[in-house]
């Protein structure tokens, strides 16, 4: 399997977690999104997805290439086609709570604070405009999961087992610092954080470690 | 069960129709999200969603009281215990194409225009501004979803049996039109969303047939 990545994105971190959580070994394809190159705009990167984001997992399925773009599509398919370790419950009802989880950062947070909408909210308010937008949208998420933690984590967001609602907070919360967010209203959160951070495959697959790291300020 | 509903949120008019297709009745409760009532803030609503936002189904489980919020994790849910008819393949590979074609809608488009930022928008840049902003984000999910529609679509879009892909289309197409997106270039998703606009559970799931439907011209 090919993973078009770039180390910073979160989305594609989610996938690498994932990824190292089952033991799939891939080939890593930067696709550097920063501003300035914009590569997932170029012509070739069409025919990759069509969206033009990463991720995208690439690998080939009875002899005919697929290309299968957005970061939920591609856990759900590893965890139907590599279920060990599973990262959903069994059960129907916590199995709706890691999604729910999953789901606050996937399409309330992120869309909302990924490099094109930053950038737009920049042109339309200026940097420090753009600084809270970002703060604001984050600490929304955050807030709400913090309250969801109250009743449905244990050892990790949802019960005591490790779930995809982890591997979606985790890189969620690193941006959160990047972006400044005051994280100390968030204990539940940080706790879980720390859990899974101190496991392998979140380490291998954080930023820093990806072969397209570059040591930046902002 | 009773669903938390504004009769023009897409986000609850996809849930309306899962709930339409497996034939699970439920009790429709109004929220008003209008800016002007903006009831999915007021302080009793954190309860329902700490996230603050609809469509979220509640019910009894075991004798407790379960609310769930975020529309992939209730369809998700309904799938899992009213399994028919199936909205999803049962193959991963088609699984993870329906699953795709609903984050386009669901994380990389919806986010972008629902209510509470456009009209964030509209205060940075103003009426035309915020018309452009959502226009834009639409166009560009649409041309994503008309390209894989190419290669994957049969009579819906992933094959030919419905599935949540469509469940997704529909209601994100009505947005297109009320926001003004000229809908000529994606000729394949106007198929598909005829076909499916067909369906009995597809129009009673329609915003003017809900109970808090408002005649009005925006």
């Amino acid at each position: 399997m090919k993973l078009h990545s770039y180390w910073r994105s979160t989305s594609t971190w989610r996938v690498r977690i994932v990824l190292a959580l089952k033991g799939v070994p891939y080939e890593y394809v930067a696709v550097n999104i920063s501003p300035a190159a914009s590569e997932q705009k170029l012509p070739h990167f069409a025919d990759v997805n069509p969206f033009k984001q990463v991720p995208v997992l690439e690998w080939e399925d009875s002899g005919k290439l697929v290309r299968l773009g957005q970061s939920i599509a591609i856990a759900e398919y590893l965890e139907e086609t590599y279920p060990e370790p599973p990262l959903l419950p069994r059960a129907p009802l916590p199995r709706a709570y890691v999604r729910q989880a999953v789901e606050i950062v996937n399409s309330g947070v992120q869309p909302l604070q990924n490099v094109s909408v930053i950038g737009a909210v920049r042109q339309m308010s200026g940097a420090s405009g753009a600084g809270k937008w970002t703060k604001e949208v984050i600490a929304n998420g955050l807030r709400a999961l913090e309250t969801l933690a109250r009743s449905r984590a244990g050892l990790f967001s949802v019960g005591d087992e490790l779930s995809l609602a982890d591997v979606y907070l985790v890189p969620q919360l690193y941006n959160a610092r990047r972006f400044g967010v005051d994280l100390s209203p968030y204990m539940r959160l940080s706790a879980i954080e720390s859990r899974a951070a101190a496991l392998d495959a979140f380490a291998q697959a954080h930023p820093m470690r990806q072969p397209d790291a570059v040591h930046v300020e902002d």
